[in-house]
């Protein structure tokens, strides 16, 4: 089993509109509501996969309810740490036009101590039967800012490895823990390390206490620095697929968890990462993927040797 | 007591952000929530104004939950038709950044035959103690194309006056009932008649049934058409607010069902209609309004003739 954090995670909701026009009014032409935050999205993405996983994560209000129903619909098993009354889970809200998403962010909930220590035992009573756990989004104001390092240590303490993903301090003020591999995209890289070089920054990473980095880079795939072997891996220019991009890195996450869960060596781990993360890019939704997208990109997938030269794409 | 109709209501949701930019993502403000639709803002502006009223609508799922529960909150009574399992009130979400509004309107859910028996039944009930009916706001689907005419021979039946504030069919198709007065905006108005002209328009109206019409022009103020009369109320030049105007036709509305239930002269009802209509644009959200900036813009309404001649001022 694979248990998936989502300290701040949000009913999403998509409105299709055929163009936002700011100052006007808009008739919403289709409207999706769904479980969200990126825990969420990898437990949904595992669940596709057919993997059991346990999605843990404070629910309160009735946003909280919904997202609840949700996932009992989906068949996602959930372990919600009920928030104070008066306390509601967050929206966010997508307005989805013909050229992209313009996405409004509710800020989450304030959590107290006590939905803090309720949320970690919900955590450390799963991992002694969990084979990865996956960190996943913002911490929420009022969590302590070494969050994610304490359940990352829990973690450890009984040999469950953890993968990752998230920006600014949660990102940083984990690494000391040791996580075994974190999944910034881009953006997040370089703005943990200040360093614009991926490569030279996902070893500044691993030199601040990363086991494993992991960077998305969009339509260039991953670059991967880890204990066994530094790669990039990528679907070839021809094969790479437009789409909506919302949801990919937590398809990558859950492609990295099953590896870690599984003990598939890393190159293979990245293969499946980048066919995964291609499939969820063709689904509309966040935590959807096409399966037979997935199965027929996998053998596409060119997985090299990473060299220390930015910008050079390895020869074939 | 004056009961409000409002067969699509809305949760209205409006989030402050410092500017929309299309396709980026925004991390909202602030978020505010409240019991939102054209009669439900009516019947808060009523309560404001210390008057006994009742809101009547149909209610579903987590939204319609929450919308009542707000109701609850503000003291406002509110019978509500319960829509069935699975369908759920609608939202709006209002986007305010330092220029204007960005509004998306969910559309409403689908109500059934059952449904539509369910609240005409409701109205029934309240005629006999209600004095006024005020009909507000688009009919949902699955409403027949005459169910505002319906409730207004309800309410004659019952010896109730009706405002009807709707547009499109669902203001024409209610004309030939006899709604006490309606209330379109200057875009309802012309989308109505095809009449550029405000006050022949307006006549077209009265010609079609409507036994007043009380339109609403924005800074211009009202132009009502009426058994005893014609006039024009407005504040002058110097004393037109700036502000928020959604919500403003709403209390207007609500001054008008005031003065029918208490059969107040036109021309007070106009002055009173105005003031509070302006004293609503100074509040931030719909339905709400300031009680001293009504007291003071009372004194200042002008209510002059309505002349035939479009365009021009009457001359003080």
């Amino acid at each position: 089993m694979i248990v998936t954090v989502t300290p701040n995670p949000a009913l999403d909701i998509t409105y299709g509109v055929p163009a936002l026009r700011p100052h006007t009014s808009h008739r919403v032409a289709s409207v999706h509501e769904q479980a969200g935050g990126k825990g969420v999205n990898v437990a949904r993405v595992l669940h596709g996969l057919g993997r059991r996983t346990t999605a843990v994560l404070p629910l309160g209000g009735s946003t909280g309810a919904v997202l609840r129903a949700d996932l009992d619909r989906a068949g996602i098993a959930c372990l919600g740490v009920p928030l104070a009354a008066g306390t509601s889970t967050r929206r966010t809200v997508a307005v989805v036009d013909a050229v992209d998403a313009t996405v409004l962010n509710e800020p989450g909930p304030e959590l107290s101590a006590e939905d803090w220590t309720a949320l970690r035992a919900a955590v450390r009573g799963l991992l002694p039967t969990a084979r990865a756990l996956v960190l996943s989004g913002s911490l929420p104001p009022g969590l302590p800012g070494d969050a994610y390092a304490d359940l990352v240590r829990l973690a450890h303490e009984q040999g469950v490895p953890v993968v990752l993903d998230a920006d600014g301090a949660a990102l940083t003020g984990a690494l000391a823990a040791g996580p075994t591999a974190v999944k910034p995209n881009a953006v997040e890289l370089r703005r943990a390390t200040g360093i614009a070089d991926p490569l030279r920054a996902a070893h500044a990473l691993v030199d601040a206490g990363a086991r494993a980095v992991v960077a998305s880079l969009g339509p260039d795939g991953l670059l991967a620095v880890t204990p066994d072997g530094s790669w990039r891996a990528r679907l070839p220019p021809e094969a790479v697929v437009r789409g909506n991009p919302t949801g990919a890195g937590d398809a990558a996450v859950a492609a990295l968890a099953v590896a870690l869960a599984d003990r598939t060596p890393w190159p293979a781990a990245l293969a499946h990462a980048v066919a995964l993360s291609a499939a969820a890019v063709q689904a509309p939704y966040a935590g959807r993927f096409d399966p037979q997208a997935y199965d027929g990109h996998l053998p596409l997938v060119r997985v090299t040797p990473a060299t220390p030269f930015a910008g050079s794409a390895p020869s074939d």
